[in-house]
């Protein structure tokens, strides 16, 4: 990025200096000469360009014909946490959605993928979800991964150019280094809505998130979720009732009653049951959790190579999270290879509300 | 009220002059010498006094070990609307909960009580629920009223005197004049969570809407309601998701919840389905609606005896809710001995959202 252009946006707030070790590094927090919020400019001048938001579509065949005219590239949502992966220098980054470097995936990167992919083409930047289990910052994760985290590159961008590279090369890199990926289900045209159809009641009966459309000419990309991602949502977040912001809780339904619409789904006494026991279930766990501990949280845990690592995410939470964030004294804790990192991310109105609620307060409505 | 005090009120914007037919008023819309907002002044200085807001208990034994230090009645909280019944001169009327004469209550008052009571107190101010499946404001009704409206009593006060008629008194007046009221349970303490408790779920699993407490000695009063009581409220406005603050549904869910969690209601595979039933069978009746007509509405049916009620129904109707109201040109219509009023009250943001969603829009969040 040209070196006027950068040093008006710090002046104006619009960047922000930022270091990670030895790394340091500009974050835009606003758009600066078309690159979003979350770019980062590395040392060299080079661009970790932000990765966009994408567009959903909320009804199938009417959002595609919308979207699309030409062809375009179905492939799976991962329910995780956005990464941009760069080597500099000698070594490798992960870069979160906001341009932080993200100690945790920084940390776990050799664990999660071979860098190789970096010799043939070093500015490169692979576009992973982390999740699993493990991981510190949502509650859910898919079904696929059943312990700790995993690692699914699924675009790719160059620190050289703007935009992504296409689909094409994407796949050949992904298949000559074995690199981890999402699934890519095909190429699709406007039109393929019964195959698509069918595609995403499948995804849903898995308990997938979802698809993401690519479209091969202008690489325009939107999203699309299946109906019991978000009961699953609602049921990993019920008893944030009161913390998280109404329409998580409202967009969720009704993408859900569009999606059952849609898809014969209406009525169906399973689906009924689980949203049913999501909400139920969710906001009697903080309800019992009140009751028992006076307080109500979201636990996480995840595991780090090295210890300083750790530490970097410890101070990361604190500044950021402030006292919302309980950390035992005693971490992180060795176990075995790794150092583990348990903490609790503490919700405050409903430990408020709730904590009133049951010592038999009363509330004008 | 203090002519002086009434004027000062006047020019301050705290009460505005109104008038019904015949009948010119003054009605608060703040609190006024320790009037609450709804009070009514009568032509003659006599005051109707504003229904006072009623506080919510969330959590049985400890919202009553909170609330009364001594007996209270418990009495059913039937789900209609609040209106203040008066005589003045040789006319009834039925105040609003605002302080406005509510035409379709003062016309249907005829059919739904013998005025006889204010034969002993001219003075009187009888406190009723009205409702049934034909009222002209609320979605829902008592399971007890399977028609029409009806009429339920459930408190008096007086124009002489601010507070409450007394509950002995209150019950002996109900008596004699065979007057149509809520159920009164009996008279409690607070310690006695046990028999409320079973009272509660034979209520909850009547369908009723809850109980509400009358403190013997101060008279302050609060209110418990069931748990299917918020399934049902989810039930009925499923379809006005985004129209209705989203505070409307998560209130309901925590409040459904904590029942649940007092009661063992928890992990209860009916309550569960229920529950998801009312929120996709709710909002996939908008979706459905919005793919036939283009628009979502509630629609209302309720009926007059005088054909000028209706006509004054309505023009208030289009003073208030605007674009919003749909009433059709032939309306009200002739049948049998009363006038039908028909109308829709249009959800302007269900309409727009589905109409977007339904054409392939898509969103960011």
């Amino acid at each position: 990025m040209d070196h006027w252009i950068l040093t008006q946006a710090l002046g104006r707030g619009k960047a922000v200096e930022d270091r990670f070790e030895r790394l340091t590094f500009t974050r835009l927090v606003d758009t600066v000469a078309g690159y979003p919020r979350g770019s980062v400019v590395l040392p060299d001048g080079s661009i970790v360009s932000g990765y966009p938001s994408i567009a959903r579509v909320q009804s199938l065949a009417a959002g595609l014909r919308r979207h699309y005219s030409g062809p375009f590239w179905a492939e799976e949502k991962i329910d995780g946490f956005n990464v941009r992966i760069v080597r500099y220098g000698q070594t490798h980054y992960a870069f979160s959605r906001g341009g932080f470097v993200c100690p945790f995936s920084t940390d776990r990167l050799p664990d999660l993928m071979d860098p190789a992919v970096f010799d043939e083409d070093p500015q490169l930047v692979l576009c992973a979800e982390i999740a699993g289990p493990e991981n510190p910052y949502l509650e859910g994760h898919p079904p696929q991964v059943a312990e700790d985290v995993a690692l699914f590159a699924f675009d790719m961008m160059h620190r050289a150019r703007p935009g992504f590279v296409s689909q094409d090369d994407k796949m050949r890199l992904i298949a000559r280094y074995g690199l981890p990926a999402t699934r890519i289900f095909g190429r699709y045209q406007p039109e393929d809505t019964e195959p698509l159809q069918q595609l995403i009641l499948q995804l849903d009966a898995e308990g997938s998130e979802g698809l993401v459309f690519k479209g091969e000419e202008d690489g325009s990309r939107a999203k699309y979720v299946t109906g019991r991602s978000n009961v699953s949502d609602i049921a990993l977040c019920g008893d944030q009732l009161l913390d998280l912001p109404p329409e998580y809780f409202t967009n969720r339904l009704l993408r859900l009653a569009l999606f059952a619409s849609e898809n014969g789904q209406v009525g169906d006494a399973e689906l009924e049951r689980s949203l049913g026991r999501a909400f139920i279930a969710g906001v009697a766990r903080a309800v019992e959790r009140s009751r028992e501990v006076g307080r109500v949280g979201v636990p996480f845990r995840c595991r780090f190579r090295q210890r300083r690592n750790a530490e970097h995410f410890i101070a990361h939470m604190k500044a950021t999270g402030g006292k919302r964030i309980m950390i035992a004294e005693d971490m992180p804790r060795r176990e075995g290879r790794y150092w583990v990192l348990e903490f609790e991310r503490v919700l405050e109105r409903m430990t408020g509300t709730l904590a009133n609620t049951l010592a038999g307060a009363s509330q004008y409505d």
